[in-house]
This record gives C-alpha cells, structure tokens and sequence, in this order.
C-alpha cells in the first residue's frame, strides 16, 4: 500500500522506518528540498498551498496522512476529494487554531485553563482584568515548540507581549501553575478500536520539550486521561494517532494542546511498547489491526536540541538508542533523540543519569526532578 | 557516516532501517532493477564484476560492506584498495568454496563432517568407500538455501547426482544424522570486541530455513559455540557480523557453514534483543561501540517462502511483528518473515501456535518439534 505523508521532517521519517517492514511504501510532499524524510521515500517538493502538486501526490498514493499540524486545512480538503485523509481535514482544521481547540474541549466537557479571545489591546485589558496576571498570550495559529507565546506578569510584559504579538490573531490564557506536565498519546482504528500508550511525563525548557518518562502515573489520572481522548476521538471519528497535552494541577488534568500526530513526546515507545506510535499510526491508517500498546520495558527520552552530543560515549551506555534526523544543526532545532530503557526504574534511573552526564547541559538537573 | 553495501536484498534493507536512525546512509550496489534495499538508500543498479561500478560506489561512501557473500572476491578487493570493506575480502573469499572452509576449520581444531573433495567421479566412488553411504554432494561455489546439494543414499543416487552435479568442482561430505541444527551469531568490532547472541535453533524444509527459535541452549553448548567462533573471528581479524551454521550429534557442535554477514536466523533480534544483528553489524564497521546482545523476551521467527500469509490476522495476534521485503512472490522465494515475541516461553509457546495456525502449511508441525 502506498502512503502519502504531508510534511517530511523526523516524524514522517520514522514513520517511513515503521512502515517500510509492514510493505508500506512512502511519498512525502514538503516545502524543504532536504526534507530529512527522504531516506526512507520519495520527495514531492513543493509549497503545502500548491493544489498542483496534491493532485501529484493523490495520482501515487492510496492513503494520506500528515507528519505536521500546521498543513492548511483547505490543502487536506483538496486531496480528500481524491485520496482517503487521516486524520480527517476537520480534526487537523480544529486544532490549528487555539481558541477554536479550547471552544470544542470546553463544550464535551474537558477541562482547560481559563482563556479569553484577544483581538484588540482592550480585549487584553480586559481578559487580564478577568483572569488576573500572570496571562499566557498565544497565537492562535502556528504555534510551536514555545513559539508565538509570551508570558504576563505585569504592565511591563503586557506592553511587550503586545508590541511582539499586536498583529496576530491572539488568545490569553490563565498561567497555570502546574505541577507536572504529561502527555497521552492514544490510536484510533478505522474501525473505532482505541488504544493507548502510558501517560508520559513531560520536561521542557524555554517551551521545548528536553525529556520525556514513560509510566509512572497513577491508574485513576490515566483512566482519566483516557476518558478524555476517547471523547474527542468520538467526536472527530478520528483515524490514527492523537496527542493530548496536560497540565497537572492538585491532581486534575487541564488539556493544554491537541496534536492531531504522531508525537515528540511517544518516541519513547519505539524501544520501549509492544508497538510504537509510529507503527500504529500507520496500521490505523491502513486499515490493519492495531498493535498492543502495553509497556515492555521501562523508558525516557531525550531529546537533541541544536546540536548532538556525543553519540559514541552514549552508545556504550546500557539501553540507550540512538536516532538521528540527518537534519543540519541549528541553535533551537530538533536533530535527534535518544531512547533509554532499563527492566526496572532503579536500572533506568542509572542508565539515564549516565546518559545525562555526557549529554551535558540541563539534562542532569532535569533528571533530579523525575527520579 | 556513508555506507556502501554490495548487495540489495531483504539483509540490505534490514540494514538500512536499522542504521538509518544512527545517522548513517547507504548506497546498495546490485545487479537487479527492482532490488528491495532501494526504499532505504541509492541503488547503483550493476553487476558484481563491474569495476567501473565498484569505483562509482567507492567514490560515494566511507565504508563497505555485503549482503550477499557471493560476491566475486576480486571484486571486493579492488573496492578494499579505495575504501574499507568489513568484513575483509579474505574472509569473504575464505567462506565462498566449501572446500576452503573446511580446511580452515579443520586446521583451526574445529570439528566438521568429514569431507572429501570431489574432481571426478572417481574421486566420488572412492570418497563414498572411505565415508560409506549416505553422503552429501555438493557444489564447492554458489550454493545457498539448499541449492547445488544432492544426498546420496544409494548407487542410484549416486547417478543422478553425478549427472546433475559433475559439471562443477564439488565436496562430498558424510551425512550428519544430527538432532538439532542451531547457529551462532556474533559481531566483532574494529577494536576486537566481540559480542555474541543466543544459540538459536532452526527447522529447514528443503534445505530453506522456515522457523528460528533464539534461546533454550545449555550454556555450555552457548560457550562451546562462542569459543568455535572467538577463534575464527580472531584468525581473520574480523570485523562485522559472522554466522555459524551447526549440527549438533551427540551434545556436540559440528560446523556446517559460515556465513560472513547478518543471518536469517537472526531476524529475531530485531524485537527480541536489546540490540539487532543489523545495527551491531553497522556498529562494528562503522567504528561505533557494540550494544549489549542480551535477549530482552523470548522469540521466534517464521518465514515467508513464496508466499505471504494472511497478515492481518497475524498483527492480530499478541507479540507478532510483521517484515515484508517488498519482493515480488515467486516460488522459493523469501520474501517476507515475522517474528513472534513473548515474556515468557509458555507465551511465546501459545502466540507461536495461533501464528502458525494462521500461516498454515507445515508450520503447525514444525512448531511442535520446538515446544
């Protein structure tokens, strides 16, 4: 079967490695020449608004899927016409935009912080008279990795949150004092079957996420994290994987964003599930079982921002995995990750501090608050 | 790092996947249009005695190596005089004629049936007297999954294996009326480390391999074997991933092959290990540090000959994972296999068996001899 993938950065690439096995074959369409996908596909290189080349890639592929959000919602609806999309262009549509994401998790119910549409300097008065500082001012579109956000904690924030983000569409949330940030990630078949991954811990820094732990949770916030998801992929009818982003305050969950993908933080699940997010994406999108989802070892990730560190001096460390994007290095980039897994939590414990250790960096501290 | 690999079959493409993610890229060489490496790298589509080819593919990479060991030793040593190649053309030499391989072991106190060189057909009549029927015939060159081999059980026999078989430099060897057959599979690195996997235990059907079981070996039969392969390892200064095949006669190994490069046999690390005979075979030629070969859950592979199963039912079963080869079906033919994982060998037991109930044919039976 022949898949088709909207973006061609590590996500389609590994998606492409878990897809190649199963007798997937892969194009990728992407606006960069050097697309990092195109080890494991081919390439369509070509701009996401460019009709042209949708209709080149639904001519040679048999699905479609995306490996980034931020595809426009009109470009999907041109190749559904032709080629089955999942997820559907209304689920990718729902979470481009901030403020229509909280308006559709508030009305099934789903907690999320406090927010306030802000199209206009006294709309930010006044959602900060409402919510009280500090405020989160975002974009409602095209955010990313701590992108297009800044922090309020006072007059002198706000006048700069508004001359840096003024001109955009904007929403003003309440900040939310968390006290963990975690992830799940879930999959839904074609045929309504759902499965999901453990939820993750999440640590980030400056808005990007550094490290990632599988498990821990107790089962009532993952009973519960699930319930959530099961509602929204109800809603959406989705097909394939999906990401929820929480907050964790006094022991509730606040959903903080929705990633209709694959996600940063589930590559702990290529060493470390029965099936990984990758492989079931794609057996959802195809129309195969799913793959169990259960944990078969103990796992964390981290994650290589802007340059790699020594990959020799980790590789000698006891489970860690390696993967690189083959992307060229800059300040603020993904390039890379590691997977470290351990039979027990006092072994991953172990493994990962020596792996923090020559990675350098915050990577030690960060671990410090996880074990 | 840019990794060249003479050969473009299902090993190639394994190799790819696996060192796709450590950052490596591959260029295949191979005489076939359509060969399935070429999903994960560049393939310069030539023959293997096209030296204009070869130093095409040294000029695009650091580093060579096979996957295929019929590969004209010449060949290999003029790509040696412009890149590296691991592992070294003598010990691929060394492995492509039976009666050299023989000799080696033997001078390396290793123990093998005993063996006869064949250049007439008096030389078979008078290897036959010394040995006594039954006897295996076989082509000295190019014999692989059973083919160029012929029993001789009685003076029928004998005719139509000289008729068949005269034309070639041939080897007689005693028929081993063995209990098992396993294989070793081991890496060594540029250093001289060596790690070793579990003894694993394979069922042929006409001379194809159908199902590898790794584990359930007494450890001193493991030692035995690693010792066997420590010193050939250590007499060719090898670099990459070497197999043994064995009978074992009496709780004692007797060698039957080696093959210089990753195994079919070894398929099953890709889930059941810690690390893969794929990326341990990158690993070691690229310079980088060996991961640990230690099983991380029982497993067993099936094969795909000729044809594939029904692979939906199969990723409907706990544990199995699917590997298609992207190979067109024709008889004889591997083009696929799976691997079967569990926690334990009661598990691996009862997934195995749904499995193989599954793909039919004779694995049901197959399986029985294993648990």
């Amino acid at each position: 079967m022949r898949v088709g993938v909207l973006g061609a950065g590590q996500l389609g690439r590994m998606m492409g490695l878990a897809g190649i096995p199963l007798g997937l074959n892969f194009t990728f369409l992407d606006p960069a020449s050097d697309a990092c996908a195109a080890s494991v596909g081919r390439l369509i290189h070509a701009d996401f608004d460019d009709a042209d080349a949708f209709c080149r890639l639904a001519a040679c592929v048999d699905v479609a899927t995306f490996d980034f959000e931020n595809v426009p919602q009109r470009s999907a609806q041109v190749l559904q016409k032709i080629r089955p999309v999942y997820p559907s262009p209304e689920a990718l549509g729902a979470c481009q935009d901030r403020l229509h994401e909280k308006d559709l998790l508030s009305s099934l119910g789903i907690a999320v912080p406090a927010y306030f549409p802000v199209n206009s300097r006294p709309d930010l008065l006044a959602g900060l008279e409402k919510h009280a500082y500090p405020g989160v001012l975002k974009t409602r579109r095209l955010g990313y990795d701590g992108k297009g956000q800044v922090i309020i904690r006072d007059q002198e924030d706000l006048e700069r949150a508004w001359q840096k983000l003024g001109d955009f569409e904007l929403i003003l949330e309440a900040f939310v004092p968390f006290e963990q940030e975690c992830s799940l990630i879930g999959v839904r078949g074609i045929d309504g079957k759902i499965k999901f991954w453990s939820l993750t811990r999440n640590l980030h820094v400056d808005g990007i996420l550094m490290v990632s732990r599988a498990g821990g949770f107790d089962d009532a916030l993952q009973l519960t994290a699930e319930d959530i998801m099961r509602r929204l992929m109800d809603h959406f009818d989705y097909v394939g994987v999906l990401t929820l982003e929480f907050f964790v305050l006094d022991g509730e969950l606040l959903v903080n964003e929705i990633a209709p993908r694959v996600h940063n933080s589930g590559h702990w699940t290529i060493e470390g599930a029965e099936t990984s997010q990758f492989e079931n994406h794609l057996r959802a999108i195809t129309g195969m079982p799913l793959g169990s989802t259960v944990m078969k070892s103990e796992a964390l990730m981290f994650n290589w921002i802007g340059q790699l560190p020594d990959r020799d001096r980790l590789l000698a460390i006891p489970g860690v995995h390696w993967h690189e994007y083959g992307k060229t290095a800059r300040p603020g980039r993904k390039i890379g990750h590691a997977s470290v897994t351990a039979g027990t939590s006092a072994g991953l414990a172990e493994n990962a501090r020596l792996a923090a250790d020559v990675a350098g960096g915050k990577f030690p501290l960060l671990l410090d608050s996880i074990f």
